[in-house]
């Protein structure tokens, strides 16, 4: 029953601009500003405009969240723990080593309080945030040789940052800091020995399997990365109700899109990379277990010396054991079941 | 930058009437069709008002999306598989045997063309929809004693529906029809020897595991149910464009939030429920291959008797054979380490 305009509502033009932490060229992780922008734009007939910039465009990718906390501009779409040299508690909105997957990640954001657990310490920031993105589990990266103990990864030098960056660095892995242009070259020339980048299909773009063919998995320390849309807290607080609760919808379905997308396109990236030449290789249970037991050191020195990190990670390890007993009943056999037949040809 | 309204754009008054095919004691997944609502409402200043009907104020359960293709409601909040017996088809726009889990059918939903060819079928049924929901893969049910072959389940009176009912009564089964709140006396009295429901957060509720110990996964029949939001297609194509898109972005973050919650609430409730005395088992792999193969022969004899069911069982099936093979890599990987420090006490 579509009745005539009896109060007519006004959707007021706001005009934001938001940069984002990635280039054009990830078109899925990229693409999902873009996909919030679209879903608000078109929800308000363009009356709310959300522009959005690429990496480098306004502010350079990683300085992507202090430009909203500013008001340089009013969003940015970016990844918490990228933040983590602040205050290791921007990385508990993200990912940390041996967490939550991107579907316990989201029930805790959703449901177990995590969102607004971390709006608290955000805001301390001057900032909001809500989940706008999911890679799903990514991959542990290219290595140019295999490595099999914790001894091989003696002296080894990665491009890996943040978190696992510290834990690697513990086992005797040098961290190193690349963008991300200049990793082929660095693996081409030895430079580093290793790179952890996404997954398969953002990883399939670079080419890291013609120079170092050894596709390692997991990667421990993402296993579920919430990607954020974050916004300036005065200007969000400054919408109107209607706006403020359209850019929450908006971000729920974005978060959803991009795993969506990841989902969808990983496969068919996956069997491309092993038919060019990829050596997929599980890291070993040592290494593993090693850096399992490595990442728990470092959380309790963070716990001890850090009291919001502390609450935000009770908060996830409380709901994680629960988790991840639940998930080995249905849905561990059902995916098993799948997969035998997948391994036996017979889907 | 919030600027004054230049160009004011109206939010015309449209109030709909949704049935949804769920009692409201079922809060997660009849709550589903309240979060849309209130997506949709919040972002339109309550000018988009979609007024939700339990199962049974306006039309039973069963008969939610008979009712928005009549007009009778302008939108309904169902599970495709309802209404099977008119048309197998709509099975496949919710869940089948051995199909996909719920990231693998968000997955070919959003982005595997899943939508547009569901609604190219539900076009010709009068109706458009989306995705509006997700339960995760399901159990598989409450047994009052031990099934461990085939042959015991010859002869085993079941409270089981549509396709799987179907498969299991070629294995000898003997499905039953029955509302949920005349399975516990059935199971109670020996009238029937077991039931599905849902899963571990809404059995609790109806305590099963009173009558029926022995709890049984997965639920092979529903390895990640989409739950659709569908909509009277002269209604839905009537609204403006901007409300048009509204409703998609609002089922796309109820989709996601259903699952959310699901993933949330049912790890504490399996804890309880093992508590209380139901016994986990999990299906043998005889059962589980036997039931395997007899669907494969259903859906053999269905695509050779229904191009409609061919032309959309086919491409489910090409991204279910990519799906579950990348999922055994990072994904799987990372859970079951996961899951071996759950069982070992280390998380």
């Amino acid at each position: 029953a579509l009745a005539a305009p009896a109060i007519a509502q006004t959707n007021p033009k706001v005009t934001w601009r938001l940069t984002s932490s990635f280039p054009k060229s990830l078109d899925t992780i990229y693409g999902g500003a873009e996909v919030l922008s679209k879903y608000v734009s078109e929800a308000t007939d363009g009356n709310f405009q959300i522009q959005v910039f690429a990496a480098g465009e306004i502010v350079p990718g990683l300085q992507a969240a202090d430009a909203a906390a500013a008001g340089t501009v009013e969003a940015c779409h970016t990844v918490a723990y990228y933040y983590w040299g602040k205050d290791p508690t921007w990385a508990l909105g993200a990912a940390v080593p041996f967490a939550l997957n991107a579907r316990g990640m989201n029930a805790w954001h959703y449901h177990g309080g995590g969102i607004d657990l971390f709006n608290e310490f955000l805001g301390t920031q001057g900032l909001v945030g809500y989940p706008g993105g999911n890679t799903g589990v990514q991959m542990g990266g290219w290595f140019r040789k295999e490595i099999k103990t914790v001894a091989d990864m003696k002296g080894l030098k990665m491009r890996v940052g943040g978190f696992a960056g510290k834990v690697m660095e513990r086992l005797g892995v040098v961290p190193q800091q690349l963008a991300g242009g200049d990793i082929y070259p660095a693996l081409e020339k030895g430079t580093i020995d290793a790179a952890e980048w996404v997954g398969p299909y953002d990883d399939e773009k670079l080419g890291f399997y013609k120079v170092a063919p050894y596709y390692y998995y997991p990667g421990w320390w993402e296993g579920g990365p919430t990607v954020h849309a974050m916004f300036n807290k005065a200007a969000f607080d400054g919408l109107p109700k209607a706006y403020q609760s359209l850019l929450r919808t908006a971000c729920q379905a974005t978060d959803a899109n991009m795993l969506q997308k990841y989902d969808y396109l990983n496969p068919s990236a996956i069997k491309r990379l092993v038919a060019a030449g990829a050596k997929l290789s599980p890291f070993s249970p040592e290494i593993l277990s090693a850096c399992f037991d490595e990442s728990n050191k470092v959380y309790a020195e963070m716990e001890a010396s850090n009291a919001p990190f502390k609450k935000i990670w009770e908060s996830i390890k409380a709901f994680r054991a629960e988790y991840f007993l639940n998930a080995q009943i249905a849905e561990y056999n059902y995916d098993t079941f799948m997969m035998i037949q997948q391994r036996n040809g017979k889907i």
